[in-house]
């Protein structure tokens, strides 16, 4: 197959771009990096101009651009659109890192002993959409694409996607496809791929507790002035009971309870506690009561506090009753809980649980709702095909515990199932210091994405 | 009297010179301010030289140096010994400032409506040691010091005098006096002037919990591994129950409970709850059942967090589920609670009640004990009478909730009760933005002083 050659000879080059588009600090949560994130875009848009898409457009909205692309070989054949974002997560706290964010370096790692890409977004999302690029560069220069194929990367999934619905709604013809095609999920390893057919939801909070009305002297008032940052840690405690159940009213109302075949299935995937811990210097796991490591992350409901702050934080000492407390908490959702009920169910609680001695203020952030991915789809078979030919083992399909809020709007707005074909490791360090993505993984992916064309063409007629 | 008059005809220039010493911004918590710390001794030093101080010297210790000076009019005189300190506390949050800490501005405020000078130190302590070197000053110039002084004015006081206590032991000789005076108090107000009887100790702690050895993503990692944050939130929320008694075992062992009888006298202080709370905008109070406000900042022990940290606190939203959380906690104590014991308590029950899948460090930060003044010395006599004196009413007796950990150093080592006569209001913002000393409250103080020394001259001998 001339793309396979096509994708060996060019590694080089095709890491070399990428480390080029790693060099881009594109954080969308934070305005001093607009120009970056800008730049971002205009890089994909050149990339796909490059790699021989047609009508290439940097598609303005009321946030950050989403660049379109699209390769129309035959009205008749199957489309495939694809999905990513060129936007990354903040790189704080920097001091973690071992060499610059911005500043890709090659490392071996014992989980990627070929090397792997140290940088902000190199597995979340830069490294895994731009595989896409290079499949489709690689199959126009071989003139082996045999489906239609459109581009939609977006700089805003780190914050919500917010503009995203709007552009989807907007632009349902320009968007039409017979599936959609996303890698910003991780596989279970190079050994035992996996296909991710399950994704949690989220709603993300930020909470503001004030008591008195400037800081304080804590000798002065402490004892009789409500402290905010005391209440906030138990209005936070309280959140979960001592068997790490949430304690929203309401909020597992909507959660199914799955068989326990399926739960038995699910646990079959495979997982190597002692691993685990190690791989993360704890001692003992830590979730909510009755149920594994694989459902907690995969099936279950669960509350995090994402940052908390409040008081003097500085060098040394300071003996103040502040002012203000200030915390970031996410709730991880499952199918059939709707994140906006639950955004709301957080609000009033979070307010009715506030002692009168302070004032709350509760504002809903972002959210997406969980996924549900079927496995007997054209797409779906596909997806198994390629990884079955480029690995030689068939995928294990895994419910995944972090979130693509807009794959249930690609399956409300476009009627299209996502394939949720990814690359990454879980040790990968997304959302991270030394966030890092395997050269392996890059090129494979490349690989399975251009043999996953092949077999849709197939599958889909 | 003579001093009474030159305090008033050099109005002005007393104004202008603590204003200067109010720019040095002698921050002594945090390393980048050191020039700065070193910069307000040498004005120290300065400034008791030109008022007439002998054996004026800048005293090196392990940290920042202790000014020392004195004048012995007549080794048969009684001695009065002085103590203040020159350093601050941060200024942080600088943006809730209304003008810039260290560049000082007069403006008039409800309690202080002939003005307040607003910068950080102005109350705590700079405005208030400042009016013993101009009281000085002004019995100098007028011949009317009737006691031998001494001054020692030390740097660290912000972050707990830990040079203090090896150089008052080995300047025993040197700091030999009747009484030793400071001004670092409030007092109710200059209609209901009051003098502080006692004060709080403090054990002051900060503590950080690890979960995982690196930040997760919260939804590949969230639900199966302890997020730092929610642990050391609901550690936090243990450490006191629902009537906000503190849990730590033996925490109240050594607490007095002091007769009804004393706390009805205590209670006989003006307090005017509906004011209270709305200087504070808070909608209630908030503190230990069983006792009132009073009582509460004043002779029961207290548990605030200072500070909170962890995850991340930008702009945006970052789904990370962290690796460490931190909180600064301190907690004022009451007479026998010692607070190196206190210390080791909490640091036992917090390290106890960790769950197995974090790891807690608490480091001890710094401490002193409390004291209560006895109200029938010399000491306490004179600073009555020149109360009556100089306000024209009788002094109240009141407990204070801060703590000058110092005084029962002195106690202990030189053997002299400490007469606390400080001018500042509880509303003047020490610790705060905004810190202000009122304009009066710094004449009146400089006039009360010269009254305290020409008192005590009598009811010493």
């Amino acid at each position: 197959m001339a793309v396979k050659q096509y994708i060996q000879q060019h590694q080089e080059k095709f890491l070399n771009e990428l480390i080029d588009l790693l060099k881009i600090p594109s954080v969308s949560a934070d305005p001093k990096f607009k120009g970056d994130v800008l730049q971002a875009a205009e890089f994909v848009k050149e990339s796909l101009i490059k790699a021989g898409a047609d009508k290439v457009e940097v598609c303005q909205t009321a946030g950050y651009p989403i660049v379109y692309g699209e390769k129309i070989i035959d009205p008749s054949a199957p489309t495939v659109l694809v999905y990513g974002h060129y936007d990354v997560q903040p790189a704080d706290p920097y001091e973690l890192w071992d060499s610059p964010p911005f500043e890709p370096v090659i490392k071996k790692t014992e989980s990627h002993p070929e090397g792997a890409v140290f940088a902000r977004g190199s597995a979340d999302d830069k490294g895994q959409f731009y595989m896409h690029v290079k499949a489709f560069e690689a199959m126009m220069q071989t003139n082996e694409l045999p489906c239609n194929i459109k581009f939609m990367i977006e700089g805003e999934e780190e914050v919500g996607s917010n503009n995203l619905e709007s552009f989807v709604k907007e632009n349902k013809d320009k968007l039409k496809a017979d599936v959609i095609l996303i890698s910003d999920t991780s596989m279970l390893s190079l050994e035992t791929p996996s296909i991710t057919v399950g994704l949690r939801g989220l709603a993300y909070m930020q909470v503001e507790v004030t008591g008195p009305n400037r800081d304080l002297h804590s000798g002065t008032y402490g004892g009789a002035v409500a402290n905010p940052i005391n209440i906030l840690c138990q209005m936070i405690a309280s959140l979960q009971d001592e068997n790490n159940h949430i304690t929203i009213p309401g909020f597992y109302d909507k959660v199914e309870e799955l068989s326990l075949e399926y739960r038995a299935q699910l646990n079959k995937a495979p997982f190597d506690e002692a691993d685990y811990k190690k791989k993360l210097n704890i001692n003992e796991l830590h979730g909510e009561k009755g149920y594994t490591t694989i459902e907690r992350t995969g099936i279950r409901p669960t509350l995090d506090v994402n940052g908390i702050w409040g008081g003097y934080t500085g060098e040394g000492a300071k003996t103040v009753l502040p002012s203000k407390a200030y915390a970031k908490i996410s709730m991880r959702l499952v199918p059939n809980q709707d994140h906006k009920e639950i955004a709301t169910l957080f609000q009033n609680h979070f307010e009715s649980i506030a002692p009168k001695s302070v004032k709350v203020k509760v504002t809903p952030h972002h959210g997406g709702q969980a996924a549900v991915v079927p496995t007997d789809s054209a797409g779906y078979r596909a997806a198994e095909a390629a990884i079955l030919d480029a690995f030689g083992k068939k995928a294990i399909p895994t419910r995944e515990g972090g979130s693509i809020p807009i794959t249930s709007l690609f399956q409300q707005e476009l009627g299209l199932d996502p394939i949720l074909l990814g690359f990454g490791l879980d040790t990968d360090a997304i959302h991270s210091p030394n966030e890092h993505y395997g050269v392996k993984n890059y090129f494979m992916g490349i690989e399975t994405i251009a043999l996953f064309f092949k077999h849709f063409k197939n599958a889909a007629q």
